[in-house]
C-alpha cells in the first residue's frame, strides 16, 4: 500500500471498528480484511448501506456547531449514490423534502449522492431552498444580501425570477466537469410561512415570509476516510436563526429598523433597547407564524434543555462532547440557557460534516469572502 | 543571578522597555542596569511611581475578558504602597470611593497597597460593595447566593447585619497572616439606586436595587514580574452585568420569575418568551434607574461599538487585541452587537489582571468552588 492507501486504511479501521463495536456486531475482523484488501486493489472502499447509514448520523452527533443532537439517531439516512443524472438527483430531491416536511411534522433527512468515480456530484446551493438577493443600482439589496453572488451566478446559468425580496432560488446540479443544470422547485415544495405577529397587523405590511426547511447542501460529509460532497441535509429550525439572524442581523435582512419604524419607536439611541425589543417582535412573529402553520420549530430555551440532555446521555455512555461555545450559546438571552454556563472541549472527531469550498467560485478574492464569517454560513 | 531573579530581570526588561518606548522616554540602559542590580542584590526591585502607573493602564488594555477597554489611558492610578495597617487601608479606599464615584460621573480608578514585604495586605471581599447572602432553613437563600460562603466567614469575625436581601457586607482585610479586621462602610458610600420601572409601578413592590460602583478587589496584577495582590479597581457597569447576570442569572438573584408573576404573564412553557422578556424589563428597570440618578452605566450596544473603536486605535498602534469572545459578547442580543461578527487571538499579554486563590478558602473543596466558573466572576 501507498501512504495515502494506508492512511485511508487507518481512517476505514477507526470507523468501520465504532460501527462495529457501538452495534455490538459480530465480525469486525473479516470485515476489515475486506475493505484493506479493496484499499489495496483499487485505493478506496465501499461502505455498506448500514455502514453509510450510521456514519451519517454520527456526523450529526459530531457537529461541534450544532445544538439539536440530542435526535442524531432519528436521521432518516436516504442512500441515492446510484443516481446518475442531475435530472435524477433534483426529482430525488423533491421526495426527499416531502419526506423530511412531513405535512408540517419535520424529520430529520440527508440524501447520500455520488461525488466520487465516474458520477460526481455537487449542489450548488447552500441550502436547497433559500432567497436570492439583488444588488440594485443604489447599492441596496433586495432580497437576501448574502445570496447576491449566487444569484449572479444563476441569472448567468438562465433563471430569470420576479425581483421579489423573496424568491426562491432554482436548485443548481452540476454533474463533473459539465455546465450546471439547475432546476425550479414547484411552489408547493418551498414550504412558505407567511410571518404575522399576533399583536402587530400593521407588522403585515411588510409582507414577511420564512421558509420552513432549512436543507444544508454545500458541506462535505467525511465517513471513515469517504468524501461525500453531495449530500443535503436538514433537522428543523431553532427560532433564532430565523428571527435573530436571518431576519435581525444587519448584513441580512436587516428588519429592526423597520419594526421599530413600524411600531413608532424611537431609535436615536442604544439606551432606547429598540434592537432588543426588535428580537423580541421578530421572534412572537416567527413562533407564533410557524405554530399556526403547523410547522415544526424550536426555540432556543427548549434547544438548549435538550442539547444538556444529549450531553447526559453522551456521558452516561462514557462518551466526551464536543462542542463549539460560541455556536452553541444562542445570539440573543444567552445567559438564561444552561449552555452559556457550561465549557466542552472543542476537537473536531470524524465522521463529521466540513466546510468545502463552493464550485462556482473561481476568483480569488471571492474565495477569500465566503471563508470570511463562520457565524453566518448556516442560518 | 540565580534561575528567578533571571525569571524576574527578563519579565522586568520586557515590561520596563515598553514603558520606555510607548512614551519615548530616554535613559532605558541606565534604567535597566538599575533594575538588574536592585534584582542582583536582593531578588527583587522597585517600580517607579510612574512605572507603576503606566503598568496598571497596560494591565486593563490587556485584559481579554474587559469589553472597555477604550478608556485605559483614563485610568487613575493611586500609588499606596507605603501604608501600613488595615486601618490606614480601609480609610484610604473611603477616599478611592467617593473620588472615583464622583458624584455620579464615574471616574475609572484603581488603588495599589503593599502585599510584599513587611507589610503584605489582601481584601478578602471579591468587591468593596457587594450583598451578602444568607442560607434559610428551607435552603433558600436570602441575598447573593454567590456571596453565602463568604458572609459566613463575615459572620464569624463578628458582624451582624439585618438579614436583608441587600445587606452590604463589611470590607474585610487582612495584614500578613494576621487575624483580618473588618470596616462597615458608611451608608454615604454604598452608592445605592433603587431600582424602578417607568412603566410598572408594581414591581416597586419587589423592592429591588443595585450598587453604582463595581470595585473588583480580589484579583492580582501582575507588572514587570511582580505581583500586586491588594489592587481594587473599578471602572463603571455594563447595562448587562447588573440586569441580565447578577439580578437574572437563575443561580443569582433569579428575578425573572418574580417579574413574570408580578406581570401576570404566562410561564407555563418556553415558548411564551417569558425570559426574553423578563431581560428586557429588567434592563429598562436598571436603565432607567441610574439615569434617574445621574449615575455612569452603560449599555452593550454602545459598549460594543466603544470596543470596536478600541480595536481600530490598537491596529492603528500596530498593536494586536487579546479578547476572550465569549466575554466580550453581551450576554443577551449578542448578534446585534458589532463584537459578535468579529473574532480576536486570545493570548494573556503582561502586564494584566488575574484570579487568585480567596484568602479565606481553606478546604480542598471550597477550592474547587471558587474555580468552577469563570462567567460569573467579574459580575
Amino acid at each position: 500500500m501507498s501512504t495515502g492507501q494506508e492512511a485511508l486504511f487507518q481512517k476505514a479501521t477507526q470507523f468501520i471498528t465504532q460501527y462495529y463495536k457501538e452495534n455490538n456486531l459480530q465480525g469486525l475482523a473479516e470485515r476489515l480484511e475486506q475493505v484493506g484488501s479493496q484499499i489495496a486493489l483499487r485505493a478506496t472502499y465501499d461502505l455498506t448501506e448500514e455502514e453509510l447509514s450510521f456514519g451519517a448520523k454520527l456526523a450529526w452527533r459530531n457537529s461541534n456547531h450544532c445544538i439539536g443532537r440530542l435526535f442524531w439517531k432519528s436521521l432518516k439516512v436516504r442512500d441515492r449514490r446510484t443516481l446518475h443524472s442531475a435530472k435524477d438527483i433534483f426529482e430525488d430531491l423533491l421526495e426527499h423534502l416531502e419526506f423530511g416536511f412531513n405535512q408540517g411534522k419535520i424529520k430529520s433527512v440527508i440524501s447520500i449522492y455520488s461525488s466520487e468515480g465516474p458520477s460526481r456530484f455537487r449542489i450548488w446551493n447552500k441550502q436547497l431552498i433559500r432567497y436570492s438577493g439583488y444588488l440594485q443600482e443604489d447599492d441596496s439589496i433586495v432580497g437576501d444580501p448574502d445570496s447576491v453572488e449566487f444569484t449572479q451566478i444563476c441569472q448567468n446559468l438562465g433563471w430569470s425570477s420576479k425581483g421579489t425580496a423573496f424568491d426562491v432560488l432554482p436548485i443548481v446540479i452540476q454533474k463533473n466537469e459539465e455546465t450546471p443544470e439547475w432546476f425550479e422547485l414547484p411552489e408547493s415544495l418551498k414550504f412558505q410561512i407567511p410571518l404575522r405577529h399576533p399583536d402587530y397587523p400593521q407588522l403585515d405590511e411588510l409582507g414577511l415570509q420564512w421558509y420552513a426547511l432549512p436543507v444544508i447542501s454545500d458541506m462535505r460529509l467525511e465517513i471513515g476516510g469517504q468524501d461525500f460532497r453531495c449530500a443535503p441535509f436538514h433537522g428543523w429550525y431553532m427560532l433564532t436563526e430565523i428571527a435573530v439572524r436571518n431576519l435581525g442581523d444587519e448584513h441580512r435582512y436587516n428588519l429592526i429598523p423597520k419594526i421599530a419604524q413600524k411600531l413608532g419607536w424611537d431609535t436615536s439611541q442604544n439606551r432606547k433597547l429598540w434592537k432588543d425589543k426588535g428580537l423580541l417582535v421578530l421572534m412572537e412573529m416567527v413562533l407564533s407564524s410557524f405554530q399556526s402553520a403547523g410547522v415544526t420549530l424550536v426555540d432556543h430555551h427548549t434547544a438548549s434543555q435538550q442539547f444538556l440532555e444529549f450531553c447526559q446521555i453522551e456521558s452516561q455512555k462514557g462518551r466526551e462532547v464536543q462542542a463549539d461555545w460560541s455556536w452553541i450559546v444562542p445570539p440573543t438571552a444567552g445567559s438564561t440557557t444552561g449552555v452559556f454556563h457550561r465549557e466542552w472541549p472543542n476537537e473536531v472527531h470524524s465522521p463529521n460534516f466540513f466546510y468545502q469550498k463552493p464550485k462556482w467560485i473561481k476568483t480569488r478574492s471571492a474565495e477569500n469572502r465566503a471563508s470570511a464569517c463562520p457565524y453566518s454560513s448556516l442560518s
